[in-house]
């Protein structure tokens, strides 16, 4: 329209060729060159759109779709998970609000539950075998939401079933260091039960380390020292505070890997190879069954033997003795024994993840992935219903902008609803499987949002260096919930900082394990991957996690009135994380510091400097170590200036994807697939879980360790060099990666 | 200047409008779509550069480099190796004809050479220890080459040190059926000496078979049947035909594994861990020595026992016993033994490759390897100097057309000199260890160009399916040597060829083993890869090779007079492979045809259909890997449907690199590091050596075989299991890659 007014006017010809000039060089896209109709090659984020978006990311919508999530029991396969995969599919699927394309996958997968005809049983009996006492086989029925048979009664998923019986002996965490001091204490543990609490060390490990001590069953429980910050009382508790109810029982998965456990680096199809269930390993060795505090209140407090340790004594009001058995005049004869009965039973059951996709305008070929897992243990308001509350209000928006037509992103956007995370992150790991090759190929990042809000302190991210600038982006532009007129970002850095070498003090990022499905993405592929949430004030509670995780009373109430009142926490984490989703999805560069992973490897290189001189004497020399540091450090630094001069000039769309590539490739460097074989999945030579004290490279830190451990046998020394040449090996290949891509 | 004239005329607004729009059009850069100064992204395959490029590559210049290559001995690391390593590097780094930049990689392997004190040697002692005969230590000097400190004397590498003596026995190749036989004819094996013919297996199973049957020491030979169509004396052999003298004594690894042996999957820094090679495997279990048809025939023709089978019989004038011992009236007196001496020595040796980059215009980051190792036994002038004879002309073509600044591929060239290849393919494994990630991410293709001629007769191509259509795309365009009429594919179909379901009669294609340095790209990394020569008329000669292979007698002038005088096979090797390299290095649609690859799985489909009941009756079910076929077969039609359309519009950069990609990385999806973990490197599930003897996949095929053997054990049959769903899953992730990106 403004072309005609112009044209309408008196113009020579100069301004007539000029304005062919203009026309010629912008209306008419370029011959072969030409980007596709609907997308410019140099498509950039959008300020304005993501502007948009945050804006219409609404608290109340998440709110609903909370209430809608977690009004019922959805647990891994049940009929309720299987409705909300429907639910899932039809938000995806809506005309006005939904992506291109969702369908489902499914997996035929190894779970474990309870047996419905014969319930788990922990019973005190006497010498004549009468039952003294039984502990609840459910939780009290407190809101009337913790009735009914779509709750599952608490049990250990995996545990084997059996009946074991014995004196009673505390072992605290149930972690190594605990039984070596109770057999320090000669404590018979042999043929006994085991009264554990939860933390410290893994579900599954306490079993596993009672084992080898001849133990014969293990009961685990919460402290209310641990979850309630000491309160007990049932006024004290759940539906009054936030805090756990006396008879809340964490369930939990109690298998040592993760993925289905039958079909290890092959995804679970109906015909694939399983192992045989009998000789699949990571499951507990020996029955072992949860408990609630009122119960292990009973057991506890009535226990004989030697006085614990004081850091052993917890928030039940009495003292916590060691046994075995039970103390003289206490409620129960001395010779009395805990019978413990497990009837777990192992299923093979239909798990199905839900996929949608926003195909990228641009470059289709690179995907962003944003995902949860929907299954819970019972109603699963927080756990995982909060991030999944979240994840459809993102969903909306975004399918809202794309049905419009007023944006589509540059790259795909793949959003992702797993099945069956609580039994070991099976339906994202079943996934990574099932789509290694092309994850491997063509995934930018994973960013994971399981538990959004687990309190309303502050924001708290997980993931690998790369993420750490795109995620401060992001949390920079947007207002922490509350009145303090500061950022996200500005919150953020009042709970959890450090000094950063690069930058002074800023906010920290921690790593990621294995707690939810960011897992396989991340040490199985390489793809840089995160969690984000909000967390707690640590200065006011040191709840080892939300009080009523995995118990019957993580409800929408338990939600709505302690957790997050007006869920303005959860708006946060929907914008912080569809910030990041839309930077990562959308910018022309990717947003990815990879020269921030230079502060993790310097670090790692100090604490592996503590053991250089011990290393000389083997004969290992540390030079090589330092000198791939420095490669990596100087590629890095150049890579990012080749970057930034980019940036000022107009780079061509293969100049751009190709430094993408580099970006995006940069995490797969660190896979080696020869450098733990014992482990299951673990491929990242900086991630893999590391067991070793010296805060370094895991592979070198375990091995050192098991070089102490072993009296320094040879041949454990030569596995530290051989990690010392893996993590080598994998820094100086990431350092090529970075280099100029014609460089030899 | 032609703008200028049409400005000259009378021209009216619209006119100069028009112009202008041109001019903006296809004069002025797209702003942030521009591309790079030097380069369009839509450069194509230039015809006329491919042309010039035939016509240049000169078959004298090529003889003068192989004349200069193998003038001297130039074992891995000798002196007269690291010369070439420095011709190599003057040429490419030379101003007129030489590459962007050149470079080696150095890294220090485990080689195994004879003592320099202690010759080995092999003879025969009468029951009083007196030597009675002894054989030739070195080959005789006949056209004054084969003498001198620089010839190494045979021996087999990485043969164990160590002076058994005992009873002779001949045990044919040596194979495991071979030595079945001998138990079966009941000759004693325990603590004899077997001399075997080289052929039927590789030479380290020779020794292992042996091993197991209690032989002390082991000689091979290679019998004038196999090598010489059965001529055997002086007159009838080199320097008078280009039969192998009946001193000449085929050298070789003995190393069951490839790449350095004491760094399997690291690079050979000097730093790296390394095995002990005391514990190292892979190596003979006992010593074993080659000797010639000269000294194998006053061994064996003096033989006693029974008369060895109709098949194992060969040349040597004779008839062939089995022993153990020498026979009545023979030379030897009847209880004469053998006394074999071996005092071969592990020694740790710098070994160099060398690298040379052209850089790509437009996109660097996609390499195009063309490589060839370097050393040789002695003179190696067919092994492997044929090879680099072509690859410097190749390269000096390329270089000249680079440097006169008419000429830049699209892609990036990555020439490559290896090192140490006789003794296990050692320069190469290592760098794809050393640039793991790098290649992975980035390698288009790599071609091999060894022995570049066994014979003057017929182009012989071993590769994988997609490198099929760009090599018959090259060799339909190039004229055959010699006066046929007919081009390099007309000529090749009249010696190899098969019928094809998809395209008639075509030359048939070899598959890959481990015979040159393709191996570590195609199984460790799954890079596209082909072996490029010309080779024998079969009807002409039965000969297992050409007969002086890795003898003294592979000269210069065995070249120049027997295998190819005037050069033109060598001329027709490099313009075949120039054409491949330059199509594969500049083409816009990389010329890897994938759906290729569906005959392929076809026909092991069909193999496997004669497993099927067999494999119902073990509840393993067929149905998933029809259907995994199928679908690849679906996705790779359609997939090159997309490619058809879009070479019929103007594809922007961005769409042409997607496919690109996906024809890239289809060879990758093949891989799985899980799925043979007693193989070294093998991690190709269609590509890993089958030992099976049903012709389908190799994991299958090898499963089903142990079946079989074990007596149907369910263990047994879990890995038929384990193996068909890991080619499931291999398909189905490969049919993934080439489905429309945006897929879900």
């Amino acid at each position: 329209m403004q072309w005609v007014k112009v044209l309408g006017g008196v113009v020579g010809a100069a301004a007539l060729l000029g304005l062919g000039i203009i026309v010629g060089h912008f209306a008419i896209p370029k011959g072969a060159d030409s980007p596709a109709p609907s997308a410019s090659a140099s498509q950039d984020l959008d300020l304005k759109i993501l502007e948009t978006v945050m804006e219409q990311l609404d608290a109340n919508r998440i709110r609903e779709n909370l209430r809608e999530l977690s009004k019922e029991p959805h647990l891994a396969t049940s009929p309720r998970d299987e409705a909300l995969v429907q639910l899932l599919l039809q938000r995806w699927q809506d005309p006005e609000s939904g992506l291109d394309s969702a369908r489902t996958t499914e997996y035929e997968v190894l779970l474990s539950f309870p047996s419905g005809e014969q319930p788990n049983r922990v019973d005190v009996v006497n010498s004549t075998g009468a039952v003294l006492f039984s502990c609840r086989q459910s939780e009290e029925n407190v809101t009337g939401e913790q009735g009914g048979p779509n709750v599952v009664p608490p049990y250990a998923a995996y545990a084997p079933p059996g009946t074991p019986q014995g004196p009673l002996v505390y072992a605290n965490q149930g972690s190594e260091q605990d039984f070596k001091e109770l057999q320090k204490e000669a404590v018979k543990l042999q043929d006994s039960i085991v009264l554990t609490r939860y933390g410290g060390v893994g579900r599954g490990a306490k079993a596993v380390n009672a084992a080898k001590y001849g133990v014969a069953g293990v009961l685990v429980y919460t402290d209310p020292k641990d979850i309630n910050d000491g309160k007990s009382l049932p006024n004290e508790t759940f539906p009054h505070s936030w805090c756990l109810p006396p008879s809340g029982v964490e369930r939990g998965s109690y298998f040592e890997y993760f993925g289905d456990p039958l079909t290890p680096y092959l995804p679970a199809t109906p015909s694939s190879f399983r192992l045989n269930s009998d000789n699949a390993s990571g499951f507990p060795p020996i029955p072992i069954q949860p408990i609630g505090f009122e119960d292990a209140r009973v057991l506890l407090c009535n226990l004989g033997g030697k006085l614990a340790p004081a850091d052993w004594q917890g928030g039940l009001g009495c003292d916590y003795n060691l046994g075995p058995g039970f103390r003289l005049n206490g409620i129960f004869p001395e010779d009395s024994q805990v019978n413990v009965s497990v009837h777990n039973r192992l299923e093979l059951r239909n798990s199905s993840n839900v996929l949608g996709i926003i195909r990228g305008a641009v470059e289709p070929d690179r995907y962003v992935l944003y995902g949860n897992h929907r299954d819970s243990w019972v109603h699963g308001a927080v756990d995982p219903s909060t991030g999944t509350a979240v994840l459809l209000e993102l969903s909306r928006v975004l399918g809202t902008l794309l049905k419009k037509g007023t944006w589509r992103p540059r790259r795909s956007i793949v959003f992702a609803s797993w099945g069956a995370e609580e039994f070991g992150l099976i339906g994202s790991t079943e996934f990574t499987e099932e789509f290694f090759s092309k994850l491997q190929e063509r995934a930018v990042a994973y960013i994971n949002v399981d538990i959004s809000v687990f309190a309303n302190a502050t924001l708290r991210v997980q993931g690998t260096p790369p993420v750490q600038s795109v995620v401060f982006s992001a949390a920079k532009q947007i207002s922490a919930p509350g009145s303090s007129g500061l950022s996200i970002y500005g919150n953020w850095i009042r709970y959890y900082n450090r000094s950063s070498s690069v930058y002074g003090l800023v906010p920290s990022v921690g790593t990621l394990g294995a707690g939810s499905d960011y897992a396989p993405f991340i040490h199985f592929l390489g793809i840089s991957s995160m969690d984000i949430a909000y967390t707690y004030d640590r200065s006011k509670t040191s709840a080892r996690i939300y009080p009523t995780y995995h118990t019957a009373f993580d409800t929408f109430d338990y939600v709505d009135k302690f957790l997050d009142p007006g869920f303005s926490s959860h708006q946060a984490v929907a914008r912080t994380a569809g910030s990041v989703l839309l930077r990562l999805s959308d910018s022309l560069f990717l947003p990815l510091n990879v020269s921030d992973y230079s502060e993790t490897l310097r670090s790692f290189l100090q604490a592996a400097e503590n053991l250089r001189d011990l290393l000389e004497q083997h004969n290992i020399s540390f030079g090589p170590l330092v000198t791939a540091v420095e490669k990596f450090e100087g590629a890095a630094t150049s890579f990012n200036q080749r970057i930034a001069t980019l940036r000022e000039g107009t780079p061509d769309p293969l100049q751009v994807r190709m430094i993408n590539d580099q970006l995006m490739l940069l995490e797969r460097t660190f896979l080696n697939s020869q450098a733990f074989p014992e482990e299951r999945y673990y491929n990242h030579v900086l991630w893999a879980p590391r067991t070793g004290s010296v805060a370094t490279f895991p592979g070198l830190s375990n091995a050192y360790s098991q070089a102490e451990n072993t009296g320094h046998e040879p041949a454990a020394w030569a596995e530290v060099q051989r990690q010392l040449s893996i993590v080598v090996a994998a820094l100086e290949g990431a350092a090529a990666t970075l280099r100029p891509v014609a460089d030899l």
